[in-house]
């Protein structure tokens, strides 16, 4: 293949011009251009590394509404989410320009030499952290600027010091260029070397793995399906040097509801849990795909809040057709799935691009009996699991992956359940919420969007907040340096 | 088998009583134990943390002379290193438990609530670290006490809350086991359960494939072989849910020795390097295998220096007859190689337990022709390699694989060559030295004991120095909590 095309997200027709399909070829030169760019960049001063950062966001604002109208166009998704999106990701690279500026990733630690030490003198050692090397960049479709071409992985790396290679979402290409060329003019307004950002695009698995193989890619970052995230962490650690692959994968990011919490207000929780999953189609990674429950007062009141407000949640337009095909046919699995019974699923069923929300329910003995049943279903669907007692509630989340939140409702009078729980969630989750709904990440410091496998590859790192930076820095010691021979953040204060 | 014996570093002969093999069996306990202690280990007290690894150097210290001896025996090392080793490994576990007060690895952020913030208000959102679960730790031969059952892997997790279980070193089963008891003993006086702490013994690879498998298992620290390491890490790979290996396996610690410093101090730096090559038989992971520099003034002083200093080291007992068997090949088929000269062998040439040091020769080109003589050879074994101008040193460097050490020998006059090298020394290796010898790693907070592939199998990590610590931790985000039910640490200060 030769060329593909852009394809609007509610007709499911193509549109647009010819884009070129990227090969081996291209990926070579990026990753040579990334290469030959990355001493520069690193060493360049921060201050125009961060600085650079915001030109990014500046020329992304630029676009202006045609980015905007783009990306509904390729998603799906309402003007309104995008333009908070936008929002999100200017925020995004000018959180990572202060990161930058702050000098707090470079964690420098001086050990001041010891001549008089016995029996042997300690020399001076100082420490700081370096950026790992160019990174491969692999967005997510449903965020399609946020964790997208300029997104949290991009902004991250770049703010780390090293030089990106995207491959561009095949779901919105015409977007990911859009954002791409905003990056390349914002490295020539800054004098940088063009290596510092690359865009691939085509359709197939085969250029992301090819770009994944590369000797010159020193880390990947990935936003998407579980297999898609395994298979690029397969290619990565057969490498003849192996590297680290950030893949955010999987969550069904389970929600307790806490026995005096449903008691007095059932009824309000069940709209909220509906709000929550329906947002965006459900196609968030922090979807509330699981609720658990023991039964008792205001379980019913929940459930058949949630009924009514799934029964009349209307039909959206899904991220791609793939996506919503996939979907029809989970749901479909799941409601002739025999331990599940459908509570309910939108009156208005949608089209091929389109589809309606689900709501399922078991017991937690049928959970457990069932592990298929803990699969993420990517869309507005969700499972309540009803528990006879708290020793069930355990085994459920006992039973449960790895997840990017946990959450619980509960009351004062629920405070003890909730201190025995605590630890369990702990151990499941990157993100704990009490009294709240998981969807809407927060872009700050105290930021955790990971956990354990497989809601990430790495559960030592966050993909969204300041920590992001991280992922792409190795610590380095510099032993006897005499002044002149260190740079300057590691110079005495 | 059922049983197996210590050896006799000098004689090559068991000796001792008969030594339980551990199996599946003891694994599955070790893992239970450590999973079940878990919670209480990692919720108890930091002073208690603190006060735990402080008695457990106590308890190494109140075992006496007899783990002196019994170390020098089992290793053939002597006994001043063993009493320095001894002494860094209790300074290790009192500066881990500094580490666990000082409370610097929680990487506390705190984002307060934002309820007037437009679109949406933020919720109070606040981060820490917390352990990872039980982790595996493999001891090194070469350091049989502190890179060992209580070395640094050992402290650094147990600083980090994690229950440890060790697959004791085959070479040295009953300094471990004392050692090991000496951690029972200070686990029980503080009131900590038995599963903080595990051990297991056993000659085959079996015992800690196994172990490593175990799905209660969540991390690995290892230091030893490159095969070693790789292997673990594959299987570690392969899990259900794959988990982090630490693993610190092959480096061959280039020496770089630029023409001002070669002319003024050829024949001084000849001996010193003679001295750093051959201190513990050369059994050292930093042991300068690797010396480079231009032809020019002060070589031939240099090399005829090390070549005196070479003929003249006597044999050393090495750390197990395997270890010198291997040691004897290697050496035999780098003298046998075609593209190698052999300057220089102790006269001393030992016998079945014991070695003497070799000294080789070859130019850029023929270095660059063989990939084969870049191998770490355990041991005190070296090898010069004679570049033409400054392009083939590059070349040389940059066909190196990542290393834990890189070192420059440099005076005033070149210090332009030593700034255009350093970039590239910085991504090959973790810890860099102007002026000094790779052998001896400071237990410090600016200390890098790591490096890129295959130095360590996670580069983004060092296994020596405060910062060891970060290896068995990961973020997690409280969002919404109430101050009742934070840990004190996450509250406002």
């Amino acid at each position: 293949m030769t060329a593909f095309r852009s394809v609007n997200a509610a007709s499911g027709e193509a549109f647009g011009e010819d884009l070129p399909v990227h090969g081996p070829d291209e990926v070579e030169r990026a990753c040579a251009l990334a290469e030959a760019a990355f001493d520069t960049y690193r060493t360049a001063d921060y201050e125009l590394r961060a600085r650079f950062l915001e030109a990014i966001a500046d020329q992304i604002l630029a676009i202006g509404d045609q980015l905007i109208e783009t990306a509904m166009c390729e998603s799906g998704l309402p003007r309104v989410r995008l333009e908070g999106e936008r929002g999100r990701t200017i925020g995004q690279l000018r959180l990572f320009a202060d990161v930058v500026r702050s000098g707090n990733w470079l964690r420098v630690q001086i050990d001041p030499a010891l001549p008089d030490r016995a029996p042997v003198p300690r020399p001076d050692i100082r420490l700081r952290m370096i950026p790992l090397g160019p990174v491969a960049v692999f967005g997510a479709s449903n965020f399609p600027l946020a964790f997208s071409t300029a997104g949290g992985d991009t902004a991250s790396a770049l703010a780390a010091g090293c030089p990106v290679v995207v491959k561009g979402h095949p779901a919105h290409p015409l977007t990911s260029m859009l954002v791409a060329s905003a990056i390349s003019s914002a490295a020539t307004a800054c004098g940088l070397p063009k290596g510092v950002f690359q865009h691939v695009a085509g359709p197939s698995h085969e250029l992301g793995e090819t770009l994944v193989r590369d000797s010159r890619i020193s880390a990947v970052g990935f936003t998407g399906s579980r297999a898609g995230g395994l298979a690029l962490l397969k290619i990565a650690q057969a490498r003849h040097v192996p590297i680290p692959v950030y893949a955010e994968m999987s969550s069904t990011n389970p929600v307790l509801l806490l026995p005096e919490a449903l008691k007095v207000r059932g009824e309000e929780l069940g709209g909220q849990f509906v709000n929550s999953l329906t947002m965006g189609a459900g196609q968030f990674c922090t979807n509330p795909g699981l609720v658990i429950a023991i039964s008792g007062d205001g379980l019913d009141a929940f459930t058949q809040a949630a009924i009514q407000a799934v029964l009349s949640a209307p039909a959206q337009v899904m991220l791609s057709r793939g996506i919503c095909n996939a979907y029809v046919k989970q749901t479909a699995s799941l409601t002739a799935h025999y331990a599940l019974e459908l509570l309910a699923c939108s009156r208005d069923v949608g089209d091929a691009t389109s589809a309606g929300s689900y709501l399922f329910r078991t017991t937690a003995t049928q959970f457990l009996a069932h592990p298929d049943l803990a699969c993420e279903v990517f869309g507005a669907s969700s499972m309540m699991i009803v528990c006879t007692n708290e020793a069930e509630q355990v085994a459920v989340l006992n039973a449960l992956e790895g997840q990017l939140t946990a959450t619980m409702h509960m009351d004062a009078a629920d405070q003890e359940m909730a201190q025995r729980l605590l630890p369990l969630l702990e151990r499941k989750a990157g993100r704990i919420l009490l009294n709240g709904w998981p969807t809407g990440v927060e872009v700050c410091s105290a930021m955790v969007h990971g956990g354990p496998f497989p809601a990430t590859s790495d559960s030592r790192t966050t993909s969204v907040g300041s920590l992001a930076i991280e992922r792409f820095l190795r610590p380095v010691s510099y032993q006897n340096f005499p002044a002149e021979m260190l740079v300057r953040e590691l110079l005495d204060h």
